[in-house]
């Protein structure tokens, strides 16, 4: 009997089948590809550039990122996903007795994490209509995450509801997840001038198109990321790979073109949303690349099996006592949400 | 004053100097570069399909692996990089209240995990001439962790001695990390079979050029392979990048490509090690991808100055007292190491 092995209830990632002909809408991908420039810089790398290591600081993607997001390089922390930055911000602020609060109903990982790293937290019920109500988060604690727009709802929380939030809880980190913020919404980037407290994170793998390539940041103060750094720097120094910095980078530097495909997503998003309404769905207002709704004609496990058979991947969440009636649908390409939306009344029928 | 934040003493990773014309041997990279498939798999690979996230489970790569190094795919998890399996590794095995074991001189980054993540270890000194001591560690521990052959010494511990090791603690789990065990010396995969507290730790970074790319794994038994996965899934599911997978897995199938820059290295190495002796210094006997040596008439901070000043870099630990008259020098092309001879002639004229 070997002693000393972790016990632990690993996150559930949603499956990554890879059929030829298939339409997946469970993991909240980008419908569109990688711009021209990120195309041009995968051709042009060398092979043989990979014998020496990443760089520890990322700095040509700092500089990109910084001027793309009008803050400083020194105020971003680069690393391997989001689910990467998150996981060291929960080592690096989550360092208090008192409990760290997020939503009952938010990104499944946060909870992970705490348990992993053994955080004290409270997770705070939703309101009846899935929002984030501020006064739940006025009270004592050793930290806040919120994501914005909250994911699995899609649900986006006002700047100045936020702004509230940090306001009143200025002697702790208040982590605001904005995975989503570039389909709707409006980023808490403004408020870092006025809020030591804020740690805003990102992905490359939702708006940017690049969810392969395993690259996230956070934007926050310099002191909040020297302390993050410390932490990537106890873990995997060299986390971020040659490639995928190159990669990210010429992203940015071509940003013109998601900002192109994000306005498409949303336009087909409200094409979507509408359709499922017209059918008796119950479709919560998402400013996301994906919606939560719910079939009231038939069963949510139904719709999910009879889509899955159709080869259209979509997330259930049968043990999430409040969606267990929900699906959790990304917003594809527009012919493609028209094929759900075939499959949907083929279903119902 | 915001609470809860980190305090933590992070790794120090040798720099990343990018200068055009410089010898890097501070990193022990790999002198040599990519196969040709590694180049082919890139050339081939479509940015496109970097909107999807990478695989949770690195099947191709793991079965090509498998048949490599004549394992079972279960008895293989792959992360970012060694560091990230032997971090994971620190969470998943080492959960008891006795130390932790490992020498005083080994890979720096072990106390960084331990610290971070509040595991009790202690550091057992090298012998005098610096080798580990079978019998140092058949004492109670909560685990032991070996680098072999050993950093930054480059010596190399015989398997029987590995053995003894493994069989007088079959309740506790004994790490292998075996980043170099491709420049010389016999892996412990042999043992696996006998001993299922053994783990194995590998990286891409050395023997397979692929430094800059992040793919390292760990060997062992399916049950001790469950546990690191659930840690992995607790961390970062998505840690191995789609383009990190495919080329890692071309470097598998081209792997007599490596193995004969591996026996080019090797060569390289007894060459530059003799030239050492005969220049007055001690040289450790390596089986490793580099040297570590005391340049005995002159000051290793003089001659780690002064090949600096002719744009060669190599690693010097003035913090580290029993090492801080010795420089490590990595393996680089016979060329390279010719040059470094005649800067170190240069050096002590």
């Amino acid at each position: 009997m070997i002693r000393g092995l972790r016990k632990i209830e690993p996150y559930t990632a949603g499956v990554q089948p890879a059929k030829e002909k298939m339409i997946k809408l469970n993991t909240n991908e980008n419908a569109y590809g990688a711009s021209p420039k990120v195309h041009e810089a995968l051709a042009s790398f060398d092979a043989d550039r990979l014998r020496k290591y990443s760089t520890l600081d990322q700095a040509d993607l700092r500089f990109a990122l910084a001027d793309n997001l009008q803050v400083r390089p020194e105020q971003l922390m680069i690393a391997n996903g989001s689910d990467d930055v998150l996981s060291i911000a929960f080592l690096a602020f989550f360092n208090n007795d008192e409990p760290v609060l997020f939503p009952d109903l938010t990104y499944g990982f946060y909870k992970v994490w705490a348990d992993l790293y053994g955080v004290n937290y409270h997770e705070v019920p939703l309101a009846e209509d899935f929002t984030i109500q501020t006064e739940d988060y006025l009270a004592d604690n050793g930290g806040i995450i919120l994501t914005n727009p909250n994911a699995p709802t899609g649900i986006y929380k006002p700047l100045a509801e936020i702004e509230a939030i940090l306001k009143a809880n200025q002697d702790t980190v208040v982590i605001v997840d904005e995975a989503y913020i570039n389909f709707g919404g409006q980023s808490a980037i403004p408020l870092l001038d006025k809020y030591d407290n804020l740690v805003i994170t990102r992905t490359f793998s939702k708006d940017a198109a690049l969810a392969g390539l395993r690259v996230g940041y956070a934007i926050a103060n310099e002191a909040l990321i020297a302390v993050m750094n410390a932490v990537k720097h106890s873990i995997n120094p060299y986390s971020v790979d040659l490639l995928a910095e190159k990669l990210a980078r010429a992203a940015v530097e071509d940003w013109a073109y998601y900002q192109v495909n994000a306005k498409k997503i949303q336009k087909t998003r409200s094409w979507f949303s509408e359709q499922l309404l017209r059918r008796g769905f119950d479709v919560l207002p998402s400013q996301a690349n994906f919606v939560l709704a719910k079939p009231n004609d038939l069963a949510a496990d139904k719709l999910f099996k009879g889509l899955e058979a159709r080869n259209i991947y979509v997330r259930y969440f049968p043990k999430v006592e409040r969606i267990k009636d929900y699906l959790r649908i990304s917003i594809g390409k527009q012919e493609e949400m028209k094929a759900v939306i075939k499959a949907i009344e083929e279903i119902q029928r």
